[in-house]
């Protein structure tokens, strides 16, 4: 029998995966499962976006350019500038999510056994991405006491070897929802130029921020044309996860060129999705002024309620919407196994991601998890009653 | 400034690439251009699967699951039993694409510096896949002469180390319409379970094939289980190359747990796109059977006016929608560049895919092009007629 690669065994799984059979059980025992672990929005996707779906006339569903609809481009650019990001639709190419954008960004810029120096924790599929490309993550540790700021610069400084070739940031970020300042992004930009690297930038929450923060695109920073690698998505901006689109941007045009040839081997990105993300950027303002001020409050919500939890500390996130508390237990990975194992209250309970998962250093955050506020209101504030009632059960039966 | 990758550098260019400002050039002459380069069939998709999406009720548009939706892996199942193919939901993973398929199992089953042996001409998209993946394409040729049968079996053996890992065919051919006899996926059979390799068959032109040949499927060879791998879609089977729906589909447990992991990464295939292709499936057999006799048609027609040429040798197709002819000139690159460039006949002319751009080996079928028959039979006499006049004007004007 033929043995499977290396690179399959390596592959990472979820950091949930492991869990996913225990929800099942505690479904099947008639329990009500809360899902904090996911990052599917349950916003409503914006009307014209499907509507354009419907009333396209289409006889031949045809593969589209390798770079995506030149019209889309033109008004994906022209989106761009309207945020002061100067973007012109030579400088995108239009990929099958942020996830293709990922690995076309990684395969243009960086050869097997090459470093990328990622602040973890971090969105947990970069392992997967680098593992499929042969390249190696380099983790500099951002901390809760902090909020998940960016570590002292020196830090980078230090894990720099001949073999780095990029920095990767997500802003703001999966999992911790930290929001990157002004001062850190400049930070950043001069760190790469010193040494050559590309700094790519996950910005597939941008639209996500509050309390007035605002956010500071790498694709803004002056004379860091040719190191800036932008990835991009519709999945969570227009509650659009299944279209399957995104985008890979930079001014840079050896990494668009490669990037090119990476697309023309697929072929091309989903056309019906193309269509939805076209129409979806004359999605109206109200909706993202609505869909911003529901986070906002399902975030006010969760981390007062988790805040009141004695021995629970939050990270209060600025942007997308996800949020990592550190729990009073050992492992997280064992409560939230026992969460749907053996507890519940009133028949429901809630489903965590551990957030070891997102860490690349091993031993680091196993006393944390990852909270999702992609839940209505309701659903919080009963999730995080589940969780303190579950804690001091959790402590009495460990004690 | 930082530097791209050597696999960026490295990703191969797609054989027409090149051609292509000189189409343009010909177009803004206001010369009309025959597309004999393209594997976008004009054929209308079927109205089941269009449809489907119309009405398609959908409220916030989601990821699905990652191995793709399980109402389409069942259905999809019974459709390939129908076909005599014994394969299981749990046998198969929806994928983005044939495309992604393949990447899938080059990445699940080959580390850096593996070795794929692959018949050549192949489908050029291989040479992308391969070097996106790290892995090392060891072509093995198959002539015109013999029209593109399997090259002896001995020829594999010679080039079988111990990197090599897997035998990749496409089984009908693009390039070549080369449909293997049953005793040609034998002796595959024979030689991967021999050398524990796999077998990895794109199949994506099953249902094309003429003449009353059969097609024989890699799942359907006793003792194959663990070896086999194969590699579907729905672009060509529906003429749905836009949904960018395929799956790879295989009996080895190992290779679909590290394919799953692949596909998990990427989060999910496209949610539109399944929702066509699912549908697809009721698509009546009248559809197939009128699309294989045009196809057919077209074929017999392509094939007898080329064979009128003098000088031109054609490799009669059994299957897919290509063929390879071999022409009276020196390079096909030149010649093809030439019919763009610098002829027309009454304001009309044909663009052609040089055949070297389909070989591995280096200074291989300079002289031959690929043709396919994706045009109405009025537009492919045409454009024979263009290539006939071509010819006899290259010569006057080369000698
Ligand atoms: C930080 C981050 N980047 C990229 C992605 C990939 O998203 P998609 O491929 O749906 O665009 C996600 C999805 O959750 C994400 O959280
Ligand atoms: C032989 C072969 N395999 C795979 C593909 C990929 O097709 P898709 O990704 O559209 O399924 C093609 C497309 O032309 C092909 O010709």
């Amino acid at each position: 029998m033929p043995t499977i690669s290396r690179k399959g065994l390596e592959m990472p799984e979820s950091p949930i995966r492991k869990l996913v059979p225990f929800a099942e059980l505690a479904k099947k025992k008639g329990h009500k499962v809360y899902h904090l672990n996911i990052g599917q929005p349950d916003i409503k996707t914006p009307q014209v976006a499907l509507d354009a779906v419907k009333n396209a006339n289409i006889e031949v569903l045809e593969y589209s350019h390798s770079a995506g609809f030149e019209s889309y481009r033109e008004k994906l650019s022209q989106y761009y500038k309207n945020q002061n990001l100067p973007i012109d639709a030579q400088n995108i190419i239009i990929t099958t999510g942020g996830s293709e954008a990922l690995l076309f960004a990684l395969g243009s810029t960086m050869d097997t056994d090459d470093e990328i120096i990622i602040p973890e924790p971090f969105y947990a599929n970069y392992n997967g991405f680098s593992v499929a490309s042969g390249v190696k993550i380099v983790p500099v540790i951002s901390s809760i006491e902090s909020g998940f700021a960016l570590p002292p610069i020196e830090e980078f400084e230090k894990l720099i070897t001949p073999k780095t070739k990029a920095i990767l940031i997500c802003n703001p970020g999966n999992p911790t929802g930290y929001l990157y300042s002004e001062g850190e992004i400049n930070q950043l930009a001069e760190i790469v130029q010193k040494h050559d690297l590309f700094l790519i930038a996950d910005e597939v929450y941008r639209e996500f921020t509050y309390d007035g923060y605002q956010h500071h695109s790498v694709m803004n920073v002056a004379g860091l044309e040719n190191h800036a690698i932008m990835i991009d998505s519709v999945s969570k901006r227009f509650s659009m996860c299944g279209a399957r689109i995104g985008c890979i941007v930079s001014k840079n045009k050896d990494v668009m060129a490669a990037a090119m040839k990476f697309a023309q081997a697929r072929l091309s990105p989903p056309t019906y999705a193309q269509i939805a993300s076209e129409a979806a950027l004359d999605t109206p303002q109200s909706y993202f002024d609505e869909v911003i001020k529901e986070y906002k409050e399902r975030r006010d919500i969760l981390v007062s309620e988790l805040e009141k939890i004695e021995g629970v500390v939050v990270a209060v996130p600025k942007g997308a919407f996800y949020c990592i508390a550190k729990l009073p237990i050992a492992s997280a990975n064992d409560f939230a196994q026992w969460l749907l194992e053996s507890f519940d209250l009133n028949g429901e309970t809630v489903m965590v991601a551990p957030a070891a998962g997102f860490y690349s250093s091993p031993n680091v955050g196993l006393d944390e998890v990852r909270i999702a506020y992609v839940l209505k209101k309701e659903d919080l504030i009963k999730s995080v009653r589940i969780l303190k009632e579950a804690l001091a059960v959790y402590h009495q039966y460990s004690n």
